[in-house]
């Protein structure tokens, strides 16, 4: 998918809402239990619900990967049902030299249909540019994550100030194009998106960390949002966990569009 | 594994190699691809033929997941074959927020049975310690890399002009021990490995880059070599594809025992 696209939907849907499919077998619901692929049922009818409000699913490969091999059918599956017109993102932090990451984008991209997959930056530009080869296809390269570890290395200042993940995001400007990278930037610091923003004018953001993370969507909004949104908000647990009980699909809906209703208020008044 | 019996299978085989199982389909012998399982069937010969000389095997991941489904249930089989005695390497520079990083731990560390698994430092210590929670497994984090992009990051100077992978050496440390983490350092920096040295005196390191990726073996062993050797060092290309033919896992052999027979000239030098 290319940005002019994404970006439609967005304006279609007037939401930038992306649910992020952290799906475990120990917090489903009971009654999919019994099921054939309880994980499968679980994701598909939470996407069936929110499919409205929702302009990117996010799996978690590391939930399907635990699986083992039947995890990677699974994915397969749920990555079928979800509508052509939304952004597919596999959310599996990889990167490596050059020709292993090769063979993940292959895996991705080629192997599984997905418009993008989150790299990690730590080896370099060998390890991220083969993922930037494949046409329409993303990578979203972690710049500053919303984990608390983010602290340990992320924000480093170099010799001249610069912390690392300013660094990241300038060298990374070269390998790509705001037509094939975005960047992670974590909502719990919603000051330090606007910098993140002076940096990178263009990209687009995958924000993780608004609710269960403790993130402000209004904050985000306000430092984060440039002329054709330029965001992917990802909420996973305040969505798909908002029940445990057989109505999840639908309470998930509920979520979904009270989170999309801010977000049109939002898109309204930064747009 | 503990580190007590990879010393002791280091000193009864008089070597510290790692074999690279980087099993790729464009790669094997003709003649396998006819096969069930080719990769399977390239690994397990392989396999059979070196581990007289290996201490180590490492799978990459990316190779096997590039494959599908079909690509985990290989891994499973081939981690099947490794004698019990040898230590196993996931090499899949995992690394993720807290929850998900666990999960990947599971991936590797119950639902497969691996020993170790290499992972990504960006995002720190709480995408790190999920990892160390399981009795004898071990982290593999990333330090310095071999490849041409650890030079963007990994070599950059905080304010006190330390660079970032001896900031990852030092905090790293506190999460665990030299009984649970080892660190990639890459060979193709010889006199680099000894500053690393001296930041960590007695963890493993697992050193890529010897061979095809012209590093030097003896450098590896002068600058880095500890009292219980502290090295596995990785071939993966040099050994596996040294012949094409059907004779492959017999070059792969000989290429083994020459490295081996290295080894122990340094290991009785330095240890």
């Amino acid at each position: 998918m290319n940005k002019a696209a994404l970006f439609s939907q967005i304006q279609q849907k007037s939401s930038f809402l992306c649910v992020g499919l952290d799906a475990d077998m120990d917090k489903i619901p009971a009654h999919l239990k019994s099921e054939k692929d309880p994980i499968f049922s679980f994701c598909r009818q939470i996407i069936e619900e929110t499919a409205d409000f929702a302009v990117a699913y996010k799996p978690n490969i590391a939930f399907f990967e635990a699986l083992g091999p039947q995890g990677w059918e699974t994915l397969q599956k749920v990555l079928e049902v979800i509508p052509k017109e939304i952004f597919t993102i596999a959310d599996a932090k990889r990167g490596d030299i050059g020709n292993t990451s090769k063979l993940y984008a292959k895996a991705f991209f080629e192997k599984m249909d997905f418009d993008s997959v989150t790299v990690a930056p730590y080896m370099g530009a060998d390890s991220v540019t083969p993922f930037l080869e494949f046409e329409d296809k993303w990578v979203i390269l972690l710049a500053l994550t919303s984990n608390a570890g983010s602290m340990d290395f992320q924000l480093i200042n170099d010799s001249e100030g610069k912390p690392l993940y300013q660094t990241v995001l300038e060298k990374s400007q070269s390998w790509g194009s705001d037509e094939n990278i975005m960047y992670v930037v974590g909502a719990t610091r919603g000051e330090l998106i606007g910098e993140v923003r002076k940096v990178v004018p263009n990209h687009f953001f995958l924000v993780p960390g608004v609710g269960a993370q403790g993130g402000s969507l209004s904050e985000v909004a306000k430092y984060g949002m440039n002329s054709s949104c330029g965001l992917l908000v990802n909420s996973s647990r305040g969505i798909i966990y908002a029940s445990p009980e057989k109505d999840f699909a639908k309470v998930a809906r509920f979520e979904a569009e009270k989170l999309q209703i801010e977000m049109k208020e939002l898109l309204d008044k930064y747009l």
